[in-house]
């Protein structure tokens, strides 16, 4: 269990293990003199009188959850949890009829996935709370989240690629939002896959997909692809001001490595920062360049009006070959293995954070247009050129701390990076390329987050952390401690801790906006005359149950405190019970669960107005109940049911019924 | 979509809809002169300082999230969700080979429950913070969490019953939770259960289990159930002090109604409190009387050396029925639809809330004793005797407010109640049957908890309120909202609101305990020395791969920041693959993820120590990459590895194998 050998002498490569002792290498300590303390007034900064409203939305990415957390700033509070790409049994999302098609890919039903970052839809380069992307990592997906109803609404699969880490960030207008491949793969027909991993320079390759939500539906599909070179992508943001209609994209790996890659892909001293001009690449796209290659991948996206998923499956995918498009992909040399790839608001400044890299490079838009413009480059890589680095460069932050990872803004030109392994955030100043605070955080963070802090217009406050490691931060919950985020104060000139809150899943990056700016669009309930759902029944004359072969389905009604029908009888063994309960109330905060014994299956959470769908299929002879989940009246606990299942050979009738008071009770 | 006529002239029946409305009866409306507002002080009373621990544990019943979560008090912080019930995809329970026996009954696998009570395991009468027990109502189970792990050990199946509501309440040295039934069913042959619903009075029937966690293992097995009538079991409280060896349910619908039972079960003044004799019952049950009757039912047990679930399948279990054992169960008259049944500190008195009752009658056990040694009844209900109303009571709380539901205590002689339409925390003294103080809900509590409140020493300090209705408390999130709970100080003479803070799912009931009775036992990773996994790898030196005919067995290492063997070679369609991944870390707080692309699975999430196996089918030829999901160290990122998958009818050699620096690279 000791590292091997081979680990010896690789110097940065070796931090991995050795963070905390990292911490006492000179240079790389965070200054205990201006770590600020907690100060007196920190609770009274913190805390949000009962009944009063967080000021800030926080839009957290739930990494290895699949979710997306939503938290109110300052108080730290989880307001909601939205299921995106992993089951929920909780609201049944995953498990009625209506949802399992939101999950579905090419490679059939995900139950889960690994949620890395929440990037807000942007109108003129600043977020304006109408959706919230976030990027599915593992099966690659973006999700697109609809800030009126805080459901998941639209959800893309993304072909040719592996690992969808640099995503889903926007340009200015969300005409585009990213996805670049984190592992590069063979791509092609059976055979072009079917080859030996040690094959990885000549058959593995990369993509970088440009998707398009569509502004009024928030239907997705891809616009185009980019062909890339073998090697892993990590982060990106679009370009801003004088730098829109560039993308740029972080990638490492360049090593081209695919084995003990902690140590293979460390060997070079310089990365890639890529950069894409992807106006010239909707232009090309436009005027019919490129080719479609095979790509097959679902769209699938929540109609609000029949309450169900509806899926597109596209069998190809317009792709861009750089090499056939000069001017169309630059790569700039970052040192080493960069993780955040961030552009300042003024649009003028793109920050690599190299990873295992002891200082911080600020690259110059005007610099590499006038690079591009004189074919100043060191060569090319795979065929695309490389920028010479010198001639691109802004400057370098000089020995700011160590493992820097990412960096947002605020509005007064200064900078604000994680460093992961000397465990602090520093506050730097963008033209100025010097540092002016720091602060240690508790433990190890990873991304941070500005209210619109990669946006052309931050509105500052806060930074809040978000932790990789949580040990003795809260008591102990045994093996598994939830992660840490901490809120500190930005608004004087040192950064002020105020809160540290505990955050579910694994947060990676998250965003923030004023509350202001979502709170007018809120939907509180859906509207039962609009719903379309085909077994909807919009009130209790409507309910029926109907066999179709050895289907049995049931249109039924909740209301407090009953359902319509509640008894029902005349299902047999071998049959499939479909209940299509639709939520007759129309106020807010008024849903209704719905149940079944022995079910495989999970609940409905069935919001008003809104019509689900539980499958259930009896596995045994009997009087089974059904109930209301959600306390939703002083006689919620009266609000059962009975369904009888008879032997597969019964000749009970099929009836569903209500008893009232006056009858044959 | 209006109230059917059938509803008017139903008084305390129509309430369901209108509680907003009730708070302006007279009687009914909490005096608005008591209500105490938030004073200043409130942000530092609850504020827990960045690095401080809170003071005490609160474990939550998720409701219908089917777990179980665990906040910081006073900061009410979730610390924790404990998966239960439900599948965690977040963690791979539920998904990983090892789990899946966890959710196992005699329906099948079952993804999710609706977990209402949880209940902290007692030493004489006192919480002793080794367990924390837990019901799942749909599927009738039983849950033990470890408080070592905050892991869920043993969960039980109930069979004979449906909804398992009035559990898992404990005797004073947890010899025995119960479970009694919500509704009741038909039991017995196929024949005996296939019957119509409207023959409920003549063939529906009910129990109460009484079970038994094996104290040095926690497994759990059903040591006797009581056969009782067809009505529903609500809420149940141990009897302590001079009521230890007896336990009190409340059950509702005594109409023995079986359709809209909002009216139909709201028809009698009053129905019962169950008193049992459960010394006597387990000294018959050690005579050996009662008969073993049908009830197949699961015990499923995790074993934290082999990280294994190991489940024993019970064909019958030991029923007593009361018509043959005099003395063993008595019912005494409640008004109206009883929920909470509360037994004081004292173990004297025993508090029943009628939900439809305008008052709160609270039982003396001298009396009840005094009654059944008169032979006080006032007849027979399915012939168990029915003791005399007049001849228990201690007294009533008069015009206490509307809708009470659950009743906890402080040390120093006072009761808090719920009142669920009234919408407040009245606290009343119990000798005296007073209101000293009444405080309102933002909206509609159900349950209440003091720290300890329903043990034989509270340990006080708070009254926490779990509210049903959230509306407008938070920035509002779409159509679904998170519950609410509300944290009061009762310190002083007058209940003070410091906090309202959001909670996950929907709990119900909930207890909380000082840090410093846990802390002691806290498990921080797993010896690898004590890992028995079949499969485990103890170091790299262990990892193979080997083929079972179509099964592909992984032994896999993997520590920060790397996977042995991270190159898998020979897969073919049609196989299916086992990764048994070993977590080689000794440390607290450095679990690793792994994942693979386009899994039909969840992720496994390792703690240190601990083996868990993934069980991968391919669908596709190509090179697919697998990942750690959980960032580990500042070369997390590069943490990966690749598995080739050939046709089927390929003869590429099964190989796995990480490649040095050194090597061919």
């Amino acid at each position: 269990m000791k590292r091997p050998l081979a680990y010896s002498g690789l110097g940065l490569a070796a931090i991995a293990g050795t963070f905390l002792l990292m911490n006492t290498l000179p240079g790389c300590r965070p200054s205990t003199n201006t770590a600020t303390a907690v100060t007196g007034d920190a609770a009274s900064k913190v805390y949000v009188k009962p009944g009063e409203h967080d000021e800030f939305y926080n839009f957290v990415s739930g990494g290895f959850s699949g979710q997306m957390a939503v938290y109110g700033l300052p108080s730290g509070r989880l307001l909601r949890e939205i299921p995106v790409f992993s089951v929920d049994p909780e609201s049944g999302y995953g498990y009625s009829e209506e949802t399992k098609g939101m999950l579905t890919t090419t490679h059939g039903f995900i139950p889960w996935d690994d949620s890395h970052h929440a990037e807000l839809s942007q109108t003129d380069g600043v977020p304006d709370g109408k959706w919230c992307f976030i990027n599915g990592n593992n099966t690659p997906r973006i999700a697109l989240i609809d800030l009126g109803t805080f459901r998941t609404h639209s959800i893309i699969e993304i072909p040719n690629s592996a690992g969808n880490h640099s995503s889903p960030f926007t340009t200015g207008n969300s005409e585009y939002v990213v996805a670049g491949t984190r592992f590069s793969i063979p791509m092609g027909s059976d055979a072009e896959r079917d080859v030996p991993i040690k094959t990885y320079k000549e058959n593995f390759k990369g993509t970088v997909s440009f998707i398009h939500p569509e502004p009024e539906t928030g239907k997705m599909s891809i616009a185009f692809q980019i062909a890339t070179p073998g090697v892993n992508f990590d982060l990106s943001h679009a370009g801003k001001g004088p730098s829109e209609g560039w993308f740029f994209f972080s990638c490492y790996n360049t090593e081209q490595a695919y084995s003990l890659m902690e140590v293979n892909s460390s060997q070079r001293d310089k990365d890639f920062i890529m950069a894409v001009n992807w106006k010239l690449a909707e232009q090309l796209a436009k005027d019919g360049k490129g080719k479609r290659v095979p790509g097959k991948h679902h769209s699938n996206w929540w109609n609000h009006h029949t309450h169900s998923t509806e899926t597109t499956v596209y069998e190809d995918v317009l792709q861009l070959d750089p090499k056939d498009h000069p001017g169309l992909v630059y790569f700039m040399p970052c040192p080493k293995s960069p993780h955040g790839c961030d552009v300042d608001p003024t649009g003028k400044y793109i920050v690599g954070s190299g990873k295992l890299a002891a200082l911080i490079p600020v690259f110059s838009f005007e610099k590499i247009q006038a690079a591009i413009a004189a074919n100043d480059v060191e060569g090319d890589y795979a065929g695309i050129p490389v920028l010479k680095y010198e001639s691109v460069l802004h400057g370098e932050v000089k020995k700011p701390g160590l493992g820097p990872l990412h960096t947002e803004f605020d509005a007064n030109g200064n900078a604000y990076t994680s460093f992961f392994v000397s465990s602090e955030i520093v506050k730097w100043n963008v033209e100025k390329l010097e540092v002016v605070d720091r602060v240690p955080t508790y433990y190890s963070i990873g991304h941070l987050t500005v209210p619109g802090g990669d946006s052309k217009k931050p509105w500052g406050k806060y930074v809040i952390a978000y932790n990789k490691i949580t040990k003795d931060r809260y008591l102990p919950t045994g093996p598994e401690l939830s992660q840490s985020a901490q809120l500190y104060s930005i608004d004087g000139d040192k950064m002020e801790l105020l809160l540290d809150f505990p955050t579910t899943g694994e947060p990676h990056y998250a965003q923030a906006i004023p509350a202001e700016l979502v709170k007018p669009r809120e939907v509180k309930f859906f509207k039962i005359e609009e719903n379309k759902h085909p077994y909807v029944a919009k009130g209790e004359k409507e309910t029926k149950v109907e066999r179709k072969g050895k289907e049995v389905h049931v249109w039924m009604t909740t209301i407090r405190s009953h359902f319509a029908p509640d008894n029902i009888e005349g299902v047999k063994l071998g049959d499939e019970v479909y209940f299509h309960v639709t939520n007759l109330e129309q106020d807010w905060d008024v849903p209704h669960g719905f149940a079944v014994k022995g079910a495989q299956n999970a609940e409905l959470l069935i919001m008003p107005g809104e019509t689900q769908t539980l499958k259930w299929v009896p596995t045994k002879v009997g009087v089974v109940p059904f109930y209301c989940t959600d306390f939703c009246s002083a006689l919620h606990q009266e609000m059962q049911g009975y369904i009888r299942v008879s032997p597969a050979n019964s000749n009970v009738p099929l009836t569903g019924y209500t008893v009232s008071v006056d009858a044959e009770m």
